[in-house]
């Protein structure tokens, strides 16, 4: 097993070192409020579990000049952000600094075999390109589904057959032989963003991520807000209209069912064959089927029937986020996923709808913005949930 | 000023005797987790701060007998609870069980001048029964809108004219010459249902209340849970569809303006007006206008038109709350309020439309209840609003 801080004040030096990068001895005395001979004796202690290290001398401060400490170079973190249809790896350093990352489609559908099978040769072929040579200090997963935190495991997830209940924990942590966690695939994103996305300086905020499905990561305090099933979050099945299209789950008028990727791409074809968008229907025969980035494209071309339906979507969005706005009172949201790709059109519209039904109380200071990680949220925050895991004492 | 405790092992004590009520040395320091010694050197100054004192002997646990220690039985908190048409004052002990409670009609709308007033009047009254005999220790008061927490006032509030940041913890902080916190009445009930009601034992609960409006009490991890402006928990503009009755807000098709006791009261007056209702038109025409508790006693009667009055409005909160209920994953709901009165045709509707509608994961272990703190849950909640803060290290 790899080591572990053994008390509060070595855990808060590491993570201070890891959200801040190297620090003087005198700095990091000043924050954890240690005194020069008690910190001496907690970093030479992380220095002898391999943790932390020393990286020269710092400027004066006017007496003797103070030793630089940083985290030790060797330190890893593995990510792997499973999604419906894709797999998407990275190892980080201890600052968590992306050092690789790789991502390919991959349908979550081929069952938990496959899928981490294929997420560990992933995982291979970055260590082999000497991104790993010596231990892995821990592994975050992310998976597109309901899942138990406690127990590391996706619990009767809807678009994940042969997933319920599968030991994900226990299966990647025997193969790496580090400390895991496993958590849903937007929370991850919402770490994602709390670490180094625009939501790096907020404490209560809301990430909506729009891929396939439609769901929604909550930060309270600076920490996930999980449900007490972990199923906080699940916004995909609000109910938008009593009349709507049938939903998966059997309810009609789910906000998935009227938007997100796998509704966005039905609406499409349909607006392709009926000749209501010749631009839709040309890429369809290019293609054999339409995705929301064809969507973007015609779109971007000028194509109203495309227009048309970002705007619809994002009018849905923004009443179900009306709501919780009403409801949690953000100080920020945070829009991301593969559909949020069709940018300040869907928005521009999501805003309009939250600002004018939300309480001005609510929505007076709040910025309502697209995520700029691209698709690194999910792993950084992989990375982030298992070394706040790690950096915790044993 | 009255005493506070010094340290977080004297606030941890307090709260102890307040929640557990007296106990014995022995069993203080299993808690606590403090020698014999030190347990005595911080009882000892709870006692010379007036806080705690001695009461006898507890059974022998097999060795010398321990000492019985308790709250000072002349501790004493006050809560005032103003809601739109009343108001509710209530003195407590220590352990905030009730000593004194009367509440009366009261229009918000007369201004924070004279309903302040008429609050300490009947504060006053309560004294003069004897059940104030030394210092007041601290002051909760609950407001029908949203308040900033900080400062201890009103902000916007939109039902309460002449109070925008009407000092309120000021004025009855100089009054009283005691602390004083001010907070939404919403969330007093909620920390009410968490002190002695039924989610005793749960740590992320809301608290639904359906009075003149609809709000929300939103309890994470055991405490309040304000959001960034302090609006967190206002549900009563959600939008249930896009048509529908025009909103005091501007919009149309909010939940408020659907159902609550303003909306029932409109609803009722047009059923009996409209000969669809024989017995609310005779109810009307005794009283001259129809409120919550008219509509109550015709539906228990057999009127038609009332019971589908009540339905509509429980189908109409449940769309709301179902949705709630996927995003935030409480470990349970409490209805409660002046309309909740209607009692269980509308807890029916509410729960079976939150547990068709919301998902599975989340409903499997929620249960779904009324309140059973009648008006008794917003002048605890001051108390412990209050006895909180005033159990906290100075």
């Amino acid at each position: 097993m790899s080591a572990r801080p053994q008390n509060v004040h070595q855990a808060r030096l590491l993570r201070l070192l890891r959200d801040e990068g190297p620090r003087s001895r005198a700095e990091l005395g000043d924050v954890v409020r240690l005194s020069r001979s008690k910190l001496a004796v907690e970093l030479d202690r992380l220095a002898g579990l391999g943790l932390v290290e020393s990286a020269g001398l710092a400027a004066s401060r006017g007496g003797r000049r103070s030793g630089i400490v940083r985290l030790s170079p060797s330190l890893r973190f593995v990510a792997f952000d499973i999604g419906a249809t894709s797999i998407d790896v990275a190892v980080t350093d201890g600052g968590l600094e992306v050092l690789g990352h790789v991502s390919e489609p991959c349908d979550v559908r081929q069952g938990a075999t496959v899928v981490l099978e294929r997420a560990l040769d992933l995982y291979a072929g970055l260590r082999d390109r000497g991104l790993v040579e010596g231990q892995v200090h821990g592994t975050g997963i992310g998976v597109p589904g309901p899942v138990s935190f406690r127990d590391g495991m996706p619990v009767a997830p809807p678009i994940m057959p042969g997933w319920d209940r599968f030991p994900v924990r226990e299966a990647i942590g025997q193969e790496l032989g580090c400390p895991v966690l496993v958590d849903n695939d937007v929370n991850l994103m919402a770490l994602g963003e709390l670490h180094s996305g625009l939501a790096r300086s907020v404490d209560d905020f809301l990430l909506v991520k729009i891929g396939t499905g439609i769901g929604c990561g909550i930060v309270v305090d600076g920490a996930i807000y999980r449900g007490v099933s972990g199923s906080a979050g699940d916004i995909g099945h609000i109910r938008v209209a009593d009349d709507g299209p049938m939903c998966a789950c059997g309810n009609a008028g789910c906000l998935e069912a009227f938007f997100g990727g796998a509704a966005l791409a039905r609406d499409a074809a349909a607006a392709a064959r009926s000749g209501r968008s010749p631009q839709l229907a040309r890429l369809l025969e290019d293609h054999g089927e339409l995705a929301a980035a064809h969507v973007a494209e015609a779109a971007a071309a000028g194509d109203a029937e495309s227009v048309r339906l970002v705007r619809e979507g994002g009018r849905h969005v923004g009443q179900v986020l009306a709501g919780l706005v009403s409801f949690f009172n953000p100080g920020l949201v945070v829009v991301a996923g593969g559909v949020a790709g069709l940018g300040h059109t869907l928005l521009a519209e999501i805003r309009g709808v939250v600002y004018r039904r939300s309480l001005p109380l609510a929505t007076g200071n709040l910025p309502i913005v697209l995520s700029e990680l691209a698709g690194a949220a999910g792993v950084i925050g992989g990375a982030r949930l298992i070394s706040d895991h790690v950096f915790d004492p044993a």
